[in-house]
């Protein structure tokens, strides 16, 4: 059975788009990971904050390094997310992800992303589906 | 009073994260819009897919389109998206978003996307909050 | 195997609570269905408007027939509903259930309510898990 | 102004449903509430457990007079709400709900349910539009 920085260590190794966001893991244990990244240029919207899927994609990677690190392979199959305050370039964003539930077919977290300034700029909760397939 | 062209146009111009997903305008008009995208090796994530946060990025991207195009400035306030199959490196996203409700204070919007096979990928729902501020 | 008729007649017979809201099934085949009540008195709120939890409950029961309706045991494990227009005494509701998804694992139904003059007065989605006990 | 103990008097004298879902108000304070209530058998499912619409009834019931305690009238736009453990006839829920964020025009609330066991069995999201009429 692989550690959950072994599994981790697996996923960010695949994971292009975790990279592209510079995403820096933090904290990582069973069922809950702390990840944090900076907001850069290239990740504003026409409103001249950052695009709402900053934020969407550092909860996402959140929830699937925290839901994964059990063991088995498990894909999100329904999130949402509110977005709570705006996100200026240079932000450092930090989500942190706890587990809420975990059943023998789904599981569900909640991550919470908060900036430099420990204001909560969204809060995201993820279900996904737990396989029979181990990493 | 602006055109939705006009309006999409200028967002779009400050959109570097728009950009970055090489997002098309295919269809436009007040409270709907078509866009597609074609998938990169960096927007995937540790299982060889899609990231997330690819499908729900376009899926706001056309969210705000949508909403904006009235001429009323809105912000996305809660929004969610189901996952149902996976999206591979080379697939062709269209984004179809469509008003479901529109009030004095809030609109909510559907947007569906499909892959090139006409597959529905992912479903998004999104609830925004219409300002007083007219672009 | 059974029919849809036949589940759903199972599901309603135990189904005091669906049997209280004095649910109407007016359409029923696997993964769809059409039902319908009136908003009484006893359903209302501080607002003098229908409960929030009277929609959610029809289209709650709506997911649950769709979706069982197959054959295999269903429970839900995550829903949204936008309220969009205020529901009054007296108004006849009727709640138009699809699938827009079914895989091995979970499917994802839509559930619009609309009252007797045509407006959309709900947005539900819900999602399943889809269990192996079959009817 | 109001105090919140007497915006929820008025509420709950005006909500024949929480009336009949016998809820008790445990604790009240501004952006923050506790509700309990027991299972009966008319809010039972097809399945013998209590259905759905009782959970996500409490939470909205808990939602409102959270919301309304700080005296602008709000009435609830999107919510979402997570299933998590059955529930039985005759088990004492408590729903617990907290305000995670409050805007000038929306806030957003968090409502967990546990069983008399003190399992969580619901998780609870929702969104509210802040009117400017006052209780």
């Amino acid at each position: 059975m692989k550690t959950p920085k072994e599994i981790v260590d697996i996923m960010m190794n695949g994971d292009a788009f975790s990279r592209w966001l510079d995403i820096s893991i933090d904290q990582l244990k069973e069922g809950h990971c702390t990840l944090s990244c900076t907001v850069r240029a290239e990740m504003l919207n026409g409103h001249h904050i950052a695009h709402g899927g900053i934020s969407y994609s550092l909860s996402d990677s959140a929830l699937a390094f925290a839901a994964n690190s059990h063991g088995n392979k498990c894909v999100s199959i329904e999130t949402s997310i509110s977005h709570l305050s705006p996100v200026r370039e240079g932000d450092r964003l930090t989500a942190v992800c706890n587990e809420i539930h975990r059943g023998k077919t789904f599981a569900i977290y909640n991550v919470d992303i908060f900036n430099q300034n420990e204001e909560k700029i969204s809060a995201f909760k993820g279900t996904v589906n737990i396989s029979r397939e181990i990493w």
